[in-house]
């Protein structure tokens, strides 16, 4: 079938209005944040509901067109390039927060709504969700690539936020996966399976979500080091003292030299972690009272408490800004990042050792990291159109998942497989990566949910 | 092929030692700490190796027997029990610990190693196994189940405490889930399917398991409560409140009175939490003053601290003993328990009704629960030979689990479903069971992965 009459029917049966073959809305839905080259769905599709989720999905079966959902189109390994073309699935319109239980500190949302949005929603109640990626994402899409950020090293993943899901999967069934208990033994984990399958199993259409109690009090810090050793080692440091520390994020000094320019501030050009730290005011004292012990132990150099509001969301900007800083020393060049995560007594050498290969190899890059969890990112601006360039790039990441393979470590933290990182999946899973592909081919036995991505058929 | 000709064949691949047909070790295999009926395997096969589990697997696939993995025989579902007769594959022999990594909180053991050797080898390095069920079972079948207990509340079940394992599936293939990583997006969540899979999806052989730092501080406490009522709603109030307490028990007054007979000791007839507290010294005082008003806030009558290893290990005794004790005053009768998990909103209501229950329905049954997690048990001593003793506990359960549904719980929060709780899956998970029925008939084709549990071919 072409896309107008994929348009016709489509439009028949859901509503025209929820239909688009205008070619910029088909552009917004060909690319995402990462270096992979767009690739254009034939048509864009907006459902406003879960029925609507099932029509199409049963519409795309009979016809056997591909399906990609999209959330915010803020993901970094290409998982929202629809390229087979077919059904950008745009969950955007799906977004109301439905039902909440704050005795349960759980909400029900569909799948379109987006952080910064039920953060809002939540501060009312005195709660907030706590998974914080640097971009506004979609639930859905965060569930989908098990996305974790800066509170992971406290408040979990995804995997550990999502209580159950609804899913409508390749069939036009409509699946609950989990329950609101607290944890169960009961069937297979389906919840825990479907979070992280970047949309290849089902389409996510209402979350429950786990929130949490906005603490009594919060502090922030930045703690500078002479080098990146020192630093990372500060961080491992206060892990293994146990310390329920709630952001402990690197941010090296070519990002903050970058973060600088951009925002004409001072910071020292020097590796740095940013801090954050939550509880009562006294629990908060005393875990802070031993970070700083260690942090001088490891060769901290200056220890700044960041007090006020206004303040801490100026350090935090640091870190969240760092990458549009940087990139925007770059212009015209796109980001290829890496996101290895190691066990936490490697992360230190793993982070020396990207460095090195970055020197060695006269690599422009940046490094950044959720070190608390052992993730790190080494941003690298790429001239996506010089194959030079961008081979380097990719010999520079291939080395870079070895080592953190060889250690026993993960090709992506948080970001995903997508396009990017499935040349890695069989050197990371071995035989297991066929057990994944037996349950995709009988989960979608045509494979027309994002195809191409994340797992090929065999 | 009749037992005998398997026992031949199988010592010529294995070694004769480790293959059994005696009655009595059957026998031994055939049950576990359920009600349900006994049913003996044709015979017992004690692999010492991952080799060895191989071979039986291969050999059960060529010749079509069941295998039915078993670990300490504690489950309380029957989960473990040969329906089908075939091959109880006894893991106890593989009970290595393989390899400690202090600094990542990380050790590898053999799938047969038991919680309380593992805690034992753990201690010098100062570390410690959090998942605490009442009974020492393997980490295998601890894994297998989902197990979790007193700490879970704090430090999470198997799930979160699972990180990587080594898995014998049924065609003989090795695999590998997760990795050492703290987090991942690699893939999908193997690793969080095997766990709760209990003995259907594959044999697990290797686990890496998650470790904890011993506190500093450890203070542990007894509340009592004028009514039940008042108990947990007072464990809600605590867990609402933030507090990361570590245990936190109710144990019900025909409990207690159980366990005074059982050990003539004297505490209050009198519905009981039993806490702990574990940080620095600090934190923990902080911890106990804030708990202590919130339960006198709610009723408590008495609140006790319990100084000193020794009195500690008397108290959490009475948590740990209560099954018995209290099947000590049923001589003859056998143990049918309940696992309901529910939203911890929901958790006072449950336990009043189920309370209200056993009143009405003139069943002598006693609670207990970590109600922190909002599960809790109900203890029916019950005469299997009478029918009608049996129909009305059954009756007593199916109630129970309806209610637990309806608020969006789970017919078992940590015991797995087994033989007794199968009947509750379609309600649980509805359409979601026909994809659990998926995943299992393409990783398990011939269905003899522990045959007749969990969940049956459609
Ligand atoms: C500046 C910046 C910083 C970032 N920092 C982090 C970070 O700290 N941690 C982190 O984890 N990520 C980070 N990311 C990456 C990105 O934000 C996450 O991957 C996020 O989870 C993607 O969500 P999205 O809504 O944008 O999804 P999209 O990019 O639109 O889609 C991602 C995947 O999810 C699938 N999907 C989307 N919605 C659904 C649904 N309803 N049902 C099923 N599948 C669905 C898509 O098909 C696709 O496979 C960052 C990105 C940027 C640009
Ligand atoms: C007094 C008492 C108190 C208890 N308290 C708790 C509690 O607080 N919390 C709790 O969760 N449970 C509790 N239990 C139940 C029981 O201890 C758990 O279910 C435990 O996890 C079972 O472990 P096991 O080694 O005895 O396994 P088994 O009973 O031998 O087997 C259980 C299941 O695991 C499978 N299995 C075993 N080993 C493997 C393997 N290597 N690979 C694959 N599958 C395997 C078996 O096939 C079976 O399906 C209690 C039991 C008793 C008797």
């Amino acid at each position: 079938m072409i896309a107008t009459e994929i348009f016709d029917q489509l439009s028949a049966l859901i509503g025209m209005d929820k239909v688009s073959v205008n070619v910029c809305v088909r552009e917004q839905h060909g690319k995402d944040e990462s270096y992979n080259s767009p690739s254009l769905p034939d048509l864009v599709v907006f459902p406003e509901s879960t029925d609507d989720v099932i029509t199409v999905v049963n519409f795309s079966a009979k016809y056997q067109i591909p399906i990609v959902p999209f959330g915010s189109g803020s993901g970094l390994e290409g998982s929202a390039i629809p390229v087979r073309g077919g059904i950008s699935l745009d969950m955007n319109r799906m977004n109301r927060i439905l039902e909440i239980r704050s005795e349960d500190f759980l909400v029900r949302v569909q799948s379109g709504v987006t952080k910064d949005q039920l953060n809002h929603f939540l501060k009312p109640y005195g709660l907030f969700f706590a998974v914080d990626p640097g971009a506004n994402a979609t639930l859905g899409g965060m569930a989908a690539t098990n996305a974790s950020g800066t509170t992971t090293v406290r408040y979990g993943a995804m995997r550990e936020n999502v209580r159950a899901i609804e899913v409508v999967l390749a069939n036009g069934t409509v699946i609950h996966t989990g329950t609101l208990a607290a944890k169960s033994s009961s069937g297979y984990n389906l919840n825990g399976l479907f979070v992280g399958s970047e949309g290849t199993l089902g389409v996510f259409t209402e979350l429950w979500i786990k929130v949490w109690g906005i603490p009594e009090s919060i502090v922030c810090a930045r703690a500078e080091f002479p080098d990146i050793t020192s630093c990372v080692e500060a961080s491992t440091a206060v892990v293994s003292a146990g310390i329920p520390i709630v952001r402990m994020e690197l941010v090296d000094s070519p990002y903050i030299e970058a973060f600088n320019h951009y925002r004409s501030s001072g910071f020292s050009v020097v590796p740095h972690l940013f801090l954050e730290f939550r509880g009562t005011s006294e629990s908060v004292m005393a875990d802070v009272r031993v970070t700083q012990e260690l942090m001088k132990d490891e060769g901290c150099t200056h220890f700044v408490f960041v007090s006020g509001e206004k303040e801490r969301q100026q350090m935090w900007e640091v870190r969240h800004h760092a990458l549009y800083a940087f990139m925007h020393q770059h212009v015209g060049l796109r980001h290829m990042g890496s996101d290895v995560c190691v066990p936490i007594s490697m992360i230190a050498d793993a982070v020396r050792n990207a460095k090195e290969l970055l020197c060695t190899m006269e690599l422009q890059g940046a490094v950044l990291g959720h070190v608390g969890d052992g993730n790190f990112h080494v941003s690298l601006a790429v001239n996506v159109d010089c194959k030079e360039d961008l081979s380097r790039a990719h010999a520079f990441n291939e080395r870079l998942v070895a080592l953190a393979l060889r250690v026993g470590g993960t090709c992506t933290g948080e970001h995903g497989v997508g396009l990017g990182k499935m040349k890695y999946q069989e050197k990371e899973h071995g035989t297991a990566l066929e057990t994944m592909r037996l349950i995709k081919s009988v989960l979608d036995p045509q494979h027309l949910l994002n195809p191409g991505k994340l797992i090929d058929p065999s």
